[in-house]
């Protein structure tokens, strides 16, 4: 009988595990839901979402003149494209950075909440002006299909995160939002908590003939995340040198903290 | 045999899952105990707490003055009354708005900490001064009761939240955080990530005849909160209209990243 | 056959209960496995972690000029030390100032990122100068070691959290941070959410004859964070006091909240 019970409790603790893989399978239940119910609402300023970070693309193809005047936006555009995320400022800024490269549109207002649902870093707010909707919901559709790339460098553990981008050619929104110059190389290089980032720099400039933009931290060009980020430019070679160089240090010291850090889709760097 | 296993299994599971009620039966029985606990406390300085958003409500007959020159607040009260909240800033002032109302007091402070536990918004610190300690512990009193109807119109999703507010005639509290003019009907309408407060933003003025007063974002008139937040004002029918219109559309964008938005009390507006 | 079928769903209910304390068995093991990790790590800036906070201990024996020239820091010097932390600000704080007591260090830099992994504080980014590395390694060995002990006075509960330190002679971090008198006792009170940290800071000024240096709030000397915090100076019995007579006020109106307020760590004030 005591088998039998063991048997029993067995069976049901690996039930229970794998609960797990339920939830798991829950998930992509969701999504599946999600994307259909995309596909079904019947609002046109809805473009779609990414599957990470809680992002969302719309766009508005004729915004009312009150509130444009209130966006603190730059430039006059008719239509605008939205693009909104609990978790990431990085990821999609670059993916708009794509967006901006194909279209006849222009990046407005970079802002950076602080979010990430409790963890250290940023989500963001991007809005993309055009005088055409057409060109600004297709921005917003190749920022969307581009936001789960720019997430292949992103390392998450329970402790913080790494941040790794790289472009051979920045574009506006680089230049907007970390000032990056238009046409070259440009690479970014966080780590969180900060400190650790605050070490992937000094690593990544000693590993390659590369030019410090600007390094944001808490108090400095974030706002308050718990991130040192380093802006780089200089030869497409050496600023893809320096980023991977600064991985390798981040990967460990924040393992210290944690389990080995892991990314939600494969690197691109 | 395997169909006795079978029969336990699922008996187990069953009671694994009610596990979630019990869950649910220990909050309320928490609940229950935290206000014994209330009723129990001997503190003069502790007037009580509102069912949501941590919020605790709190007098000082007497400030110490080394104290109250450190506060920046306006005006000079021997009595301050505190409404303190983890989640929640718009409720709280609302709330806030009520109390003055209908007591000789007035709202001194209004700061809104970047909070909500891990959420897109707002936690709120609201000082009310009187010269009389009765009238003001009688604001807390009200605006503590008040509380959980302005929770009303917030709604949450794993996503995100939206939020509305109405006043037919805002108060001297509305009027020190939002601008709104005193007397007059009075707006708010919040989303969560902030580009879905751009879309609803836009819905709202264009559905009725009202004044935008102001348009925060992440960078702009927030905490670096991830909302959107339209402030707006005109004829109260108008006002509660645009609130209504841009709900909607809130609650189909915000559906898009996860399960339909609900609201923890019954709607009001 | 009910009665075995009920001793069964007992005994998985009590299995699946034990599960807790796999968790905490696993949480320990993770914590052994990172103590055996740290030892092994190969990267000469690494110097160690505190075992709470997510806080880690980092130095840089030249640090590249180009981005010290970034760093918004105070002095010239060619070695640095950083301790970085998700979770705790005070404590980090007052763990440098035995710190730079101790060694032939400077604090250059005190940043604190609103943090604290969804809870109501900061987390912090320290950064410490000196010309010989061995002695700024030695800073951060000794702030690392002094991080729990200065967690001994951190009692937190679903809702928020109380933080009191206290030492009887402040040094150069405590003056950088918090402008607190060189050489003379400095104390610390906070409240989360922040309004218990103003009826705490007013039960502190009343309880003993000291003077308060700042009260910072969520818009005021805070990174929106939802504290109050009190600094305090004056003589070493009277700041204690002060320090002591606000816990208790902290303790109960925390209380209010939630469960009764805990320290992970033994109280050494």
């Amino acid at each position: 009988m005591a088998d039998q019970n063991d048997a029993l409790v067995k069976q049901l603790l690996s039930r229970v595990l794998q609960s797990v893989d339920l939830d798991d399978a829950k998930s992509k239940l969701t999504s599946e839901v999600n994307q259909m119910k995309d596909a079904n609402i019947n609002l046109t300023e809805f473009v779609g979402t990414a599957p990470i970070g809680d992002t969302i693309g719309m766009v508005i193809a004729n915004v009312d003149r009150g509130l444009y005047a209130k966006l603190h936006v730059e430039g006059d555009y008719r239509a605008i494209g939205i693009l909104s995320a609990r978790t990431g400022g990085g990821p999609q800024i670059m993916a708009a950075d794509e967006a901006v490269k194909g279209t006849n549109t222009t990046v407005i207002s970079i802002q950076m909440p602080r979010d990430t649902k409790g963890g250290a870093g940023h989500g963001s707010l991007i809005l993309i002006g055009g005088d055409d909707v057409s060109d600004v919901r297709r921005a917003v559709e190749i920022a969307l299909e581009n936001v789960p790339k720019k997430f292949g460098d992103v390392y998450n553990n329970e402790a913080g995160h790494l941040e790794l981008q790289y472009t051979a050619r920045a574009s506006q929104a680089c230049h907007l939002a970390f000032g990056a110059p238009e046409g070259q190389a440009y690479g970014l290089i966080a780590g969180a908590p900060a400190g650790i980032g605050v070490v992937m720099a000094d690593a990544a400039l000693k590993a390659a003939n590369v030019e410090a933009i600007d390094f944001a931290s808490p108090s400095f060009g974030t706002s308050y995340s718990n991130e040192g980020i380093l802006h780089i430019t200089g030869d497409s070679g050496a600023v893809r040198q320096a980023v991977i160089s600064a991985r390798e240090v981040g990967m460990q010291l924040l393992g210290t903290l944690g389990e080995t850090p892991i990314n939600d889709f494969p690197s691109y760097i």
